[in-house]
């Protein structure tokens, strides 16, 4: 089945302690429909200036990610400029030109309409709401966003999530939108504003989810080298979107192998810089990164308490 | 088989936004005993002063715990003098009144020489490593530490963490260690300084334990209220040498099961103030709680792409 996406493309300008690159592509809506097209057929509703390099597009082409709905406006593609010290935990934005995403308003093609998931990258609230508005009946509806956002546009954010069904939200975020410091308790408060399930990014401290009723704790796979942070994120959502996509499996069991996929997919995103590692994984490379992982989480029972 | 624990007896006052408890009976010896004696026969090592209520020291007789190693000082106890926030992760001291445990010099009774698992809590390394002295051979060695000792007495502390099997120490110290502003390679550079095995406290994102090869991380118990923080690290540690002596199994396995009880034992310490709750643990309640956090992190295989 398939996935349709609404995020930014980028041209990042990224230092970290392992390099410098310049005009790479990046950008929510890329990170997260390269990330979807592992598993599902995916298209991608974003916005490029006339600089856009055609080699991007093609690469997003040859990937299969329908790219209809990616609007050239003229002007110039949005170029964002940043910076991680030794703590890749956090970013630090050096600039933010808008440009063509300034002007923006998501069109999404008729051929889009009607995908089974939909996945609202981080971009405005604003432009998510409108968005979403245009497609007939998703089966699923899957919104992601960041800090920005809530300080800076709190009302449109809660409009937006109260129409979707899963939010992605890192744990600092989590707390800022709740004003709850346990993290638990911030959790089951998140519910009362309208989905059904939140995931929540925790970083090199792997994942929490819930579901009104019961939690999934899983870890991020221990690396000792992260090249580039930037789109761990959204390839962990885009892959999420698009494992749910291919197996239409919406229980708990369904969910909680999505979220497994979307770790798998991040560990990769962070070990290059722009789309580099993300780009050159398969099925086979996800599946031997599992197994490791599996054999880092795999509790030796019974426990001579057990029942 | 038996444990012995070296480490501090406390009369705390503490304030957390659940209440204000006075001169409650604490110390990392008597929390991490208290837990250890869930599961095996412990001795505990330690000093109080002549105010020492004779209650509390009934209270450890009657858990079957060994207190020839408690020497009682003319002056008075340790006292700690505490306060938590919001942020439960944070504990701001108010007042240190050492008094006995400023001249303590640990004497380990003949009784206890024998150990099988020694567990030196944290105490000022000096101490750790004399009382480490007076032990004949035990199989396994436990050390736990804090930020204040990495400040103060590094060289002392890089002595001991030279002599023990088992460190166990917070994610933050491991990078206050090392140096190193990444876990993985911070826990990977902690391995050099003569331990076989680092279990790293994470609080409420749980542990990661690394034997040199292979990682294991584990989740905290789901918690939306803590009561009081205070013994969680003590009683975590205090509950894994328990296990470890009970069980003998020195196995990455072995290990694995110890710090599950470790984490389910730390659950119960943190919701209730000093050890009102962790003293009315037993193996039927640790037992539940771990049916319970099992089915938190249950992986429902195989995903689509397993092999």
């Amino acid at each position: 089945m398939s996935v349709c996406i609404v995020g930014t493309t980028n041209l990042d300008s990224i230092e970290t302690p392992f390099g410098k690159r310049d005009r790479v592509l990046g950008g929510s809506g890329v990170f997260a429909a390269t990330a979807s097209s592992i598993f599902s057929e995916t298209s991608l509703v974003s916005v490029v200036g006339e600089d856009f390099p055609s080699s991007h597009m093609g690469f997003l082409r040859d990937r299969g990610i329908r790219v209809e709905g990616i609007e050239i406006l003229p002007g110039k593609t949005f170029h964002w400029t940043g910076r991680y010290e030794d703590d890749m935990a956090q970013a630090f934005t050096i600039s933010t030109e808008l440009n063509v995403l300034a002007d923006f308003q998501p069109k999404v093609p008729e051929s889009s309409r009607n995908a089974d998931v939909v996945f609202l990258a981080n971009i405005d609230p604003v432009l998510q709401l409108l968005a979403l508005k245009q497609f007939h009946s998703p089966k699923l509806v899957v919104l992601d966003s960041m800090n920005y956002w809530i300080s800076s546009a709190p009302d449109a954010l809660l409009k937006v999530i109260k129409e979707v069904d899963v939010l992605i939200i890192n744990d600092q975020e989590v707390r800022d939108l709740t004003g709850k410091t346990n993290l638990v308790a911030a959790i089951h408060e998140i519910m009362k504003l309208g989905p059904s399930r939140v995931i929540v990014k925790k970083g090199e401290h792997g994942l929490m989810m819930f579901n009104g009723k019961t939690f999934f704790m899983f870890p991020a796979v221990p690396l000792s080298t992260l090249v580039d942070p930037t789109g761990a994120g959204d390839s962990f959502a885009g892959a999420i979107s698009g494992y749910l996509a291919k197996s239409m499996d919406f229980s708990e069991a369904g969910f909680r192998q999505a979220v497994i996929a979307g770790t798998l997919v991040a560990s990769f995103t962070v070990q290059a810089f722009s789309l580099d590692a993300l780009k050159e994984i398969n099925l086979e490379k996800l599946s031997e990164q599992f197994e490791l992982l599996k054999g880092c989480v795999a509790i030796p029972t019974p426990l001579f308490f057990s029942i």
